[in-house]
């Protein structure tokens, strides 16, 4: 079975195409957890305890971790094992580097911290994601269209013949995924999202953005929706954040089947 | 004084304009060190001593250190005491994300590992810059164009106007550099160099892709120099490795010196 037929059971399964986002930050934690990398760990483990059976995907994004320095690393190494089986452990790093540099990369994200998936700056081109896609088994999702303002410095540049660079770099994604581990990361902010379906109607999208950044779920869900291929809407502040209160991890839950409602 | 004419001041001053690049691998280190964290440190820590009076910074890429996993981390940490005050701690990251992630990637590069200076993938635009910029005391090298095979995937493309979208990412990096604190990339296997330098005569340029990679070290030196702004030239592997015997550090400082020579 392909990574993405994979990920298309895990949704019809579980009714549910969202990915919770894991950005720990010392400023948003309910004000009654202490503020250390245990008070983090217990926040992770119980937002993840309770939202696992709502959503498909868990994303750390590591910078969040290293942003505490090497204790943080740790964390999210200790997190994984929480993972359930059936959620898929997604580490956004953004990473990219000529070839033996990646290689170097991809050990890391994919051997060390045991990530399912990751996501990857095309900008180095091919041989700087090559060594990740050598992972057959794990799925990395390169940026398309983010959901940034800064998106329309490059992104959103026009090539000569007429195509965007992020359009460009959506269809280039789809001669990369000869080994079906290929997907691509596209800003729901955007209302090129529709165009980007059209175009690569064969990849996984992830898909930030949604929520605090600004995009609508229902709508987002409608345009990236695809019959043969899964999307991944992604949540981070507005879920982990939902309930200032000791009931966080309830209020992570509440706000989860709210969305999922939604559908 | 800035950033930029203390480079040049350094380079004046040690007649040298190399940059040696730190990135260890158990397969190329010298036979008789230990394949174990310790012998890195001492195979590094060797290098660096033997190196640090010929060159005016040195640059570890952060992912040969990530592949060992966090003890990996820990000798890249440990490193920066060992790094003199009149060397550059240049620490490859290659990162960029939105806005208030990359202020988390910035926290743990500069605060956490105390670089002085790194580098950063240009796709996501303005605000994935920003929070490195913040940073007056520090220098950021923005991506412009690599020496890898990939450069030719997306980095050369031509956008509508027939600019070349590393050469338009160039030239957006002048924009940026209002407190005279960005770098740019520029891949020494490529001969746009001297259309780079041309384009952006007030910029600092880090040049990879010398040596191994095939650029040549007099060439490149000849074609990125200008009267105004400093070039730092990248060696990696072919000063690293140069001997694998027990001499290795003298090899290193031999070949530096040869090097330094053709100048």
């Amino acid at each position: 079975m392909t990574f993405k037929q994979q990920i298309c059971d895990r949704i019809l399964k579980k009714k549910s195409p969202i990915c919770v986002g894991l950005d720990p930050d010392f400023s948003k934690i309910p004000s009654h957890i202490p503020k250390t990398i245990e008070g983090l760990k217990y926040f992770l483990e119980s937002i993840m305890a309770a939202t696992s059976p709502y959503c498909v995907a868990f994303k750390p994004n590591i910078s969040f971790f290293e942003a505490l320095g090497i204790p943080g690393l740790n964390l999210l190494s200790g997190l994984r094992e929480k993972c359930p089986s059936d959620v898929l452990w997604i580490i956004d790093a953004k990473r990219g580097d000529i070839g033996n540099t990646s290689a170097m990369q991809a050990r890391f994200i994919y051997d060390h911290l045991g990530a399912d998936a990751t996501t990857l700056h095309p900008y180095m081109g091919e041989d700087s994601v090559a060594p990740f896609l050598a992972y057959h088994n794990k799925l990395s999702f390169v940026l398309g269209l983010t959901s940034n303002p800064g998106s329309a410095t490059f992104e959103k540049q026009v090539l000569q013949g007429g195509m965007p660079l992020w359009a460009y770099v959506v269809t280039t994604c789809k001669d990369w995924n000869v080994n079906g581990n290929v997907g691509v990361v596209l800003g729901g902010t955007n209302v090129e999202l529709r165009e980007a379906r059209a175009l690569a109607p064969n990849l996984p999208f992830l898909i930030p953005g949604v929520g605090t950044q600004g995009g609508d779920f229902k709508t987002v869900y409608t345009d990236s929706n695809a019959a043969v291929s899964p999307s991944l809407i992604n949540m981070s502040r507005s879920v982990l954040y939902a309930d200032p209160s000791i009931a966080f991890a309830l209020g992570a839950e509440l706000a989860l089947k709210s969305l999922l409602n939604q559908l």
